[in-house]
């Protein structure tokens, strides 16, 4: 009798975990993986969180599910979609680590529009690992969570630790981002450029399968490590002038490369390009900010805070420009 | 006294001669030097004369002329101008060759405009080495031509042969143009979409001299001759579709080159980019036409006679286009 009620209490138990995380902008990208299916990049990169955006995602584990069931910005999902899989797929980890087989339920949710020229992906794999860790009770460590991160997201593990974060190369257990400094270490702001809404044709994972196609790649791959351990060094001095000029050159260069990849990828269009041109129209002009973009149109205009007020007006002028998000850095995934 | 007169008669000699040239559009871009006073590139290169444009140059060579006189489309250079010191310095060579001291008229016209995206300098000196070796009472091979022409203009090696011409590696000598197919072997055209009448800002001659300090500049000519290869084959194949493909790789993978050099080179604008993005929806729907761009914003698009009128008018709806030139094959450079 006893017995039966133990296992009927198992049988409902319920464990539930919410984190918080942050997207991050790369300021030397990630493109190209030595292990597509680990996720294990090709070259080092270094980011910084944004403070002012974030993914909210609650994870229960919850014995009465016969499956897991997926909620991101109130929409559900069926499980024949694309995001169920690659969410569920992630849990799967999860579940193996704990050793558990509990369904879960997962909600989702994102202060920033999709479609925005944020890589949405990165925050919420970072929440997801965080959360779904948590609830299935596991303790990880920054570096396990990173880990896990990466695994369903190779941006999301720089989006597990505080601040301006580096993920280095390894194996599946060290190629993890640890924070190189905090985010008081520096004001940086981000001032992203929406010039498009439009869906991407072809997402960052499949892009990161092309990126061998291209005869450009192995070059970018060996440039890519001088300009990391230039771009740190120009971060932790705080020069942004130098460090501007390295993440420009590093966003051409990967630009590049999904241009003259096989098929070309062109994440370009019109407004990115007269944003790229007025960057230094601006520059000339005195005002210090730099461009990056990632595997998308939207541009991304670092500079520091004292400049952000001129920076939105001069980009609002823009004939293409459709809406301007503004963050500065921003702490750890957490749970909340 | 009639030794007098011969002299007088020898001091008022005077020898004329008119050339016409072509421009021309390169499938296979040249960029980059092995030697940047003799113009010898780094990769082969391949293009069409443009048989619509051309440039027609008179010199004299004038015992009275104290020193040389130039005149491009009406407008008279003085001898500080960098066009000046250019075009005598060629001419200098012509003397060094025939042996001669005099000085020397030059007259240039164009029918097209400057800074219409044809790149003037090929159709110039391929003119004036002609007119000049001509006129200096020299009696040049076609590869002799090219040699000179090259020495004045990189590209103006491949105005001298006729029709489609492929410009190889080698020394002073050999590293000239020649034909590999008559004007009338396919009839080709370049619809020249003209978003920007801007003089650029950096010019080839510079540019040429910042390649080597692109990260992707190695990589670049290493595919640069495989991609001339497989182009060249395309071309007498009249195989637009597998041509297209390697041509807007070629195009994407030099401006990358340039965006990436120290410092970089931003020669598109976002025209250019509507452009490239517009070409790609226009095959989608069935156009056979593909772009390629040289150093500056507009854009060359290709594609068989059959298609002009479609991609004229396809092109004029996009909102930054000032202009529209087409033209088919040319023949080669030569007296007239």
């Amino acid at each position: 009798m006893l017995n039966q009620i133990e296992l009927r209490k198992k049988a409902t138990q319920v464990r539930q975990a919410t984190a918080l995380a942050h997207p991050n902008i790369a300021f030397i990208k990630y493109w190209g993986n030595q292990d597509h299916a680990l996720r294990l990049p090709v070259n080092p990169s270094l980011s910084m969180n944004l403070g002012a955006l974030h993914t909210q995602t609650t994870v229960t584990f919850d014995d009465s599910l016969q499956h897991d069931l997926l909620t991101i910005n109130q929409q559900t999902y069926a499980s024949d979609e694309p995001a169920y899989q690659r969410v569920c797929h992630h849990v799967d980890i999860v579940r193996e680590w704990a050793n558990i087989a509990t369904s879960a339920r997962i909600e989702s949710s994102s202060n920033f529009p999709v479609g925005s020229g944020i890589a949405s992906s990165a925050a919420a794999f970072a929440a997801l690992s965080v959360a779904s860790s948590a609830a299935a009770g596991l303790t990880l460590t920054e570096a396990q969570l990173s880990q896990l991160a990466r695994r369903g997201s190779g941006s999301a593990s720089r989006s597990v630790p505080t601040g301006y974060c580096e993920w280095t190369l390894g194996n599946d257990v060290d190629s993890v981002a640890v924070s190189i400094a905090p985010p008081d270490y520096w004001d940086l702001q981000d001032v992203v450029v929406v010039v498009s809404q439009e869906h991407k044709t072809v997402g960052s994972t499949g892009g990161h399968q092309l990126a061998d196609t291209s005869s450009l790649q192995a070059a970018r791959v060996v440039g890519a490590e001088s300009r990391f351990n230039a771009c740190r060094e120009a971060l932790l001095a705080r020069d942004l002038a130098r460090m501007g000029a390295i993440i420009e050159e590093d966003t051409v260069i990967m630009h590049g490369v999904m241009m003259s990849s096989h098929p070309p990828l062109y994440y370009w269009n019109a407004g990115t390009m007269r944003i790229i041109q007025a960057t230094q129209q601006w520059r000339s002009k005195g005002l210090p900010v730099y461009f990056t973009i990632d595997a998308g149109p939207n541009v991304h205009l670092i500079c520091e805070a004292a400049h952000v007020q001129a920076v939105v007006k001069a980009a609002k002028q823009l004939p293409e420009v459709q809406d301007v998000l503004v963050s500065g850095p921003g702490g750890p995934a957490r749970l909340i």
